[in-house]
């Protein structure tokens, strides 16, 4: 079924040039600004990025104050992204996630698709299933969506010509205290920043290293 | 710097609307095939996704055997995406990495780049570190990582108006066993369909449900 929608594709020279094009930028132009509709669109992104069950126990914090930023950097192993890239993406999962979380969802289902609650019983035993099993299981699983919604933050980035960089190098435990994550029931999972690359980082002329298709995909 | 590549983008507008286009798709249209252009690209892109490091410590295994297909299908929750879409990929990561695999990234590097493995030696140390930590650590991470690659193939797959359904209902041990992954070092992670939607699905029509942007995007 060809819809509408699927019409407005991109061609794969477009996906690939773009996915070739980025790389992880080591030094933004600290005076690069993303233009507000491609960072609109990025935001967007990522709310519509997929999750287990559409659960999306879930939070991007966009941090904005400088001062913030500047306390962030030490605890990110002093890396310049953090206060040079025109935004500072913390994504956040939920900390013990359980039944108000299932609900908090199954409420908006019904909500958004105007179903009564009653439907939708069965999708929500499954889903409380799924949370009842031991806290640090349900955390990595849902760790593992967050990582979903930055791959997808990257790859659209990449396709509005957005440059990024992802960073798992700091110190979590201080993000969630200079942020106050905890006590609002959320926990840092990973940070990704955003801008333009300073037009003298070396690292964007480096090559980019990947396994050869032959060894990374295998057909059987 | 606005480079060759990046006057190559898509439009805020292109990237939503393929987002938002996309949905897991619960029935495939059996005789639905991908161009084969587009698979090509989709596999690149496979190869192109970021990972920490660069380390790519994953497998993307394509299943076309028909029959196995078959034998997975039960091990899947009997869900008819696993014989009914076009292909069918398991996302592996590497079980029990270590220095091996930083070692063979690091071959890698040195060949891609032409620079000696002696000025990747700091580099190294620092990969070695992560691969020394308590062995489900390094798994859980690295199974992240494997996260970042479906992200970036969903949202691929949306911008060349690719069908798909990310799928986490599976038995991983059945698989791991059908596929023979434990002997050859991997273990399956996710599972990744991807087709053309039968015109009947009737999940196609349904509205996508997200929390509003306002309560998962927080500016600070």
């Amino acid at each position: 079924m060809i819809t509408e929608a699927a019409k407005k594709t991109v061609t794969p020279e477009t996906l690939l040039t773009a996915m070739s094009w980025r790389y992880a930028v080591k030094k933004f132009d600290a005076a690069g600004r993303i233009p507000a509709d491609k960072w609109a669109a990025l935001e967007q992104s990522l709310v519509l990025s997929p999750s287990s069950y559409g659960l999306q126990a879930l939070k991007f914090l966009v941090i904005e104050d400088k001062d913030l930023r500047a306390k962030l950097r030490p605890a990110s192993w002093d890396q310049s992204q953090i206060t040079d890239a025109d935004k500072l993406v913390v994504f956040l999962v939920r900390k013990d996630a359980g039944p108000a979380d299932v609900q908090r969802f199954v409420d908006r289902i019904s909500e958004v698709r105007r179903v009564p609650a009653e439907m939708l019983e069965g999708y929500k035993q499954t889903m409380l299933q799924s949370v009842s099993l031991p806290p640090e299981k349900v955390e990595a699983w849902l760790t593992r969506q967050v990582y979903i919604a930055l791959g997808n933050f990257l790859t659209s980035a990449a396709l509005l010509g957005v440059d990024a960089c992802p960073m798992e190098g700091f110190d979590k435990d201080k993000y969630d205290e200079l942020l106050g994550l905890h006590a609002k029931g959320w926990k840092s999972v990973v940070v990704a920043t955003a801008g333009a690359r300073a037009s003298d980082d070396a690292y964007a002329r480096n090559a980019k290293v990947r396994f050869p298709l032959s060894e990374l995909v295998e057909h059987i």
